[in-house]
């Protein structure tokens, strides 16, 4: 099988997923629930074992679409696998059913590790980790209290004195189990250690590259898939204003000018995030021999795409209804729920830095800085 | 007291009531019910008799601004009072205390009047009836059976016959009350007919233009009430982005760029709906002698208030997050209502067409047609 | 007669000049020469002698509408007479047709005072002092060498030893003759010293507010402007589109929209403008007594005005060619000069800083630095 | 030489030919003579005989850059070879050093050609082709009287009865000789007939689509002129500020921020042009078999890249003076160019159908109708 082949399989995995996730996505946005029965289908589908990186964001685009938490829990998931093999460590194993996820807000205080026969113990909390309480692995960060290193270390997701707060109520990604979690000298193999976090390493910096970059794609789903819904609602429901003389809604002029505006912005920001990733993809593929020039080039693209698919994002899943009608505001359709979920998204990290980040490696060539955010 | 003087007391009334609003609007956004105390706080705040135009035009926009459903329900009480008076029948009394709903949606089939002694009977289904369940007075336009004449009158909003379906169940503006009344046989006393819809005289046909402006006053309310307690939040809660070089959010460039440019436009905004507010007042005054001339300039100025306002209500809204960061992102504090209210408030007729008018008119002069909407 | 009479009659000699203006607008555009005749136009209007302030901002729309270079020069020439006022020293004359202009670029090096018998010399050089080359009567501000007091003061715009460089050769406002100024030991009599430049004093800084105003006021003139321009050219000269579907471009629905939203656009920018201008006009009024807050307050309002209007001016100036269609852009119209004097007018200062200002003001309540652009 | 060394070595000629043509543009801006010295250059670069592509719309952005006029040139001489190919004439021969231009503006009345001995005459006037009257070889398109048959051939540029009008005088694109062309009975050899312009079908049409195109591309290039132009004055020219706190004007965050924005967005066009390009070759490589769905995918792929690359020329060649200040706005830069090609280039269709047809193939899945547009 060929890679065409296999990413075009995969592709239609991951369709047949997204139509299953739309079908209730209104329901299961109002109730709010942890992700189980969705975590569960994606094991089912066998999208967690997809190792090919141009498959996984494009994967993480069609199933964000159709559901922007579940693309999220996915997009995620990839970034811990790939980050963990960013350390080259051999004793890593990403397994071929294992759902991944990751602590390691970096605006919190480090986790705290201790040395013990066989490795250490962990304690601590940290905030907003996106997927951990429904996760079947974790990759957690924290720093040594004895000499102040900062290590990255494998934990299963249900290991003892791991207790996940449950606190994630927020207007979107509502399905994301993005609360915290404790730590409670939770024990950590030595041979679950990654690595050390070098963060003077072009390479090891890259990790906070495939966020930003994921986030910029989950930005660009949610616009295209807000298109395909309100398209499927002016086809099938809106009534054409009694002002416009044509028949149906598909036919009014500003209808049809709206689409196009928006559509074209949505394909431009897509193209823009996948070429980011084909930067990243590249810069990733370089090794230890990844210099920070390259890696400021990626950085910069994938920031370029976050600004662009942050304005498209907002916008389009804002603007929609103007296509659909008044009717189109029943809670029943839960339409918000695209915007709802692009607004908290995109304020991961303030775009305007990034907007920043790209104008000054623009005018002057200046490299991003190695940070939890670029 | 020179008028003035009692502008300026009941602006400090609606300040007041507007405060006491704005302490608990996320908690009543979330369980939206029927707005009963709501109203009874505008009955006995004594903002239901102001009988000033442009008095009425400010507190409106007060009150929305804390809580754009109890400014919906204000506005229309007072379009409910006025456009009765248009039909300048000495027996129409809109009360001291009574609060007044209407029941005209334009595009619904017309209710039914069948003349018996003393009157008629009304029957027949109409939608999106705003605050009519929780009204203490009605105003309803039918058509006769018999003659096709289109009769307005008042109704005793409890009327035996009179039923409310309590399904208006939408992303926003959840507390206005704006669902379904079916009417079976009501008793309309002849007393109570205001007059006949003759929709050919440019006066009468002032109500539909003052629906679009208390509309465009509510969207500037929205984009004003999201900028205060947008601001509230980043004085007090916004962390500096670790990036950012200052200390304090408020101090940030970019936080005061997008306020700069928010509050400029909502600014901008806010003084066209009151110009166009004072046509309108003009308009009304002119009695009879009102000219299809001047109907058309009230017409315009108010379609270009809602066109700018329409704009400025919904980038304003959904782009305060990004004034205030992540974390308000917590349901808690509802942020996001403004949006959906500013959303699903806007799409009461399309906006697309609100351009047109002003193109039109500006370019050959075009009169906007005497309709629901215009 | 009355003060709305005396306006009315203003407007009416302002549209007449304007009619005037506009026959040649573009040829003159094209030779770029002195405005030497235009001001004489000014002068035989009579409008020079206007001191009415309301009357004074409306007619520099007015005349800026149809030629922004000429209405520069008006509504600077009201500002030089208005902040010559500002020192209250009763020697000051403003004559009935001198026409006044000013030499005061806050970013240049002061100009040098030596005193002398009588009064004083000034030297020194000053750019970007806009009509000076053309006025009778300059308002100046220098720096004594011996005290270091800054002082402004009248001169004969003849007088020996000044100088015109006649070096203002910009893409665009081409006529408003702001080259440099250069001053070799001209006497200035101590009775046309108007008093000291007392920077912290609220009145007298409101000097610089009076130009962002203006600046203001021209930016919408020249939306205003282009819009009028541009509807003259679609109703007689623009054809539809083949695929429109209709038969004159003043019915395509596209054409129509985009009129709609920028006349509504330009309408707000304008009345904020206005807003803003009476704002000014009470501070002034207030004499002595004015605060540091009130100045603050129409500070902020002239700010928004000027972040509204700047983006009006720069995107309406350009979006009318869309409105108008390609053979629109033949060289003979020149309708490109609206552009180009929105862009170079627009520069004068960064009005990022602008929104900054406003920013601050509305989320702190910080005032405005009392500077030579705030 | 693979295919990348060959694009490599060509965008090496392409930019050593740019740096050229910018050290003069504004210059030869200001003169607008006839664009010989310059197709002069084209000749000798080789640029001419290119054939690949990829290589030749990237060699067009490049040459598009530094100067809007040559680039334009420079597509469409390109794209005359390649729409004679379309005709699958093995008669045809482009040459290795001749410049191409075409004459077929579709909103003109046809050509008239008369069967002769050998051949026909060809007679008649068309406005607006650009680079005939400096080009080596003509394709044509006109109509037989006797027949009704629209037909496509070559002519030498210097045929006998060919005069040039020399009549474009416009705004923008100044050096693209876009004049108008008379033909009084020229002599078209039988041998020279391409083919006729059979309308209905998918290949033949592509022609429209590949004018299109370059539009877009020379769109794009007109931001990233202006974004290289300016940031080379931002870094050499412009001063900080005074209010900034900055020492360097690059280092003022505003700037930063906005160049961020404008970078992105160029990027991101620019990348929704390559994707619409690789369409088009695609759908051009398909020969007799291309359908009529897949032609509809390539136009409502360029029709979405005009969409977007409209907004970002117009936007960014606008707003670039932003980041420069107010002293570049001296006539002696021209930057005002970039905005006045862009401007006039826009022009060339209405944008607003642009987007209504890719609103529709979205929505529908509507074909762009087959027209000299689209």
């Amino acid at each position: 099988m060929t890679s065409t082949d296999g990413r075009q399989k995969w592709l239609t995995v991951a369709e047949e997923l997204a139509a299953g996730l739309r079908v209730d996505a209104a329901e299961r946005d109002r109730l709010g629930a942890e992700p189980v029965a969705e975590v569960g289908a994606l094991r089912r589908s066998g999208l967690l074992a997809v190792r090919d990186w141009a498959t996984q964001q494009a994967v993480t685009r069609v199933v964000g679409a159709a559901d922007a938490n579940i693309g999220h829990l996915l997009g995620y998931h990839y970034l811990q696998v790939w980050r963990s093999g960013l350390f080259d460590n051999p004793a890593f194993d990403p397994g071929e059913d294992l759902f991944w996820a990751g602590v390691s807000n970096p605006l919190d205080a480090a986790l705290e590790l201790t040395p013990v026969e066989g490795g250490f113990t962990v304690s601590g909390r940290k905030t907003f980790a996106t997927g951990a309480s429904v996760a079947d692995r974790l990759v957690v960060s924290a720093t040594r209290a004895d000499t102040g290193e900062k290590l990255t270390f494998t934990l299963d997701a249900r290991a003892e004195g791991i207790t996940y707060a449950g606190d994630w109520d927020n207007i979107g990604q509502r399905l994301t189990a993005s609360g915290g979690v404790a730590f409670d000298r939770v024990h950590v193999p030595a041979g679950q250690v990654l690595g050390g976090q070098d963060t003077a390493t072009p390479r090891l910096s890259l990790a906070a590259l495939g966020f930003q970059l994921v986030l910029a794609q989950l930005y660009v789903a949610l616009a295209e898939g807000a298109l395909a819904e309100a398209a499927r609602y002016t086809r099938t429901t809106t009534r054409p204003w009694f002002l416009s003389g044509v028949d149906k809604a598909v036919d009014d002029p500003y209808v049809l000018g709206t689409y196009g505006e928006l559509v074209a912005d949505a394909k431009a920001a897509g193209l823009l995030a996948d070429h980011a990733s084909e930067l990243l993809h590249q810069a990733s593929g370089r090794g230890a021999e990844l210099t920070a020039g390259e890696r400021a080039e990626a950085a910069a693209a994938i920031s370029a795409a976050k600004v662009v698919s942050t304005r498209v994002a907002n916008q389009t899943t804002s603007r929609v209804f103007e296509l659909c009608g008044a009717r189109a505001t029943a809670a029943g359709y839960a339409f918000d729920r695209f915007w709802r979920n692009a607004r908290t998204l995109t304020l991961h990290d303030p775009v305007s830095y990034k907007a920043r980040e790209v104008g000054a490696h623009f005018l002057t060539g200046e490299h991003a800085p190695f940070t939890g955010y670029s």
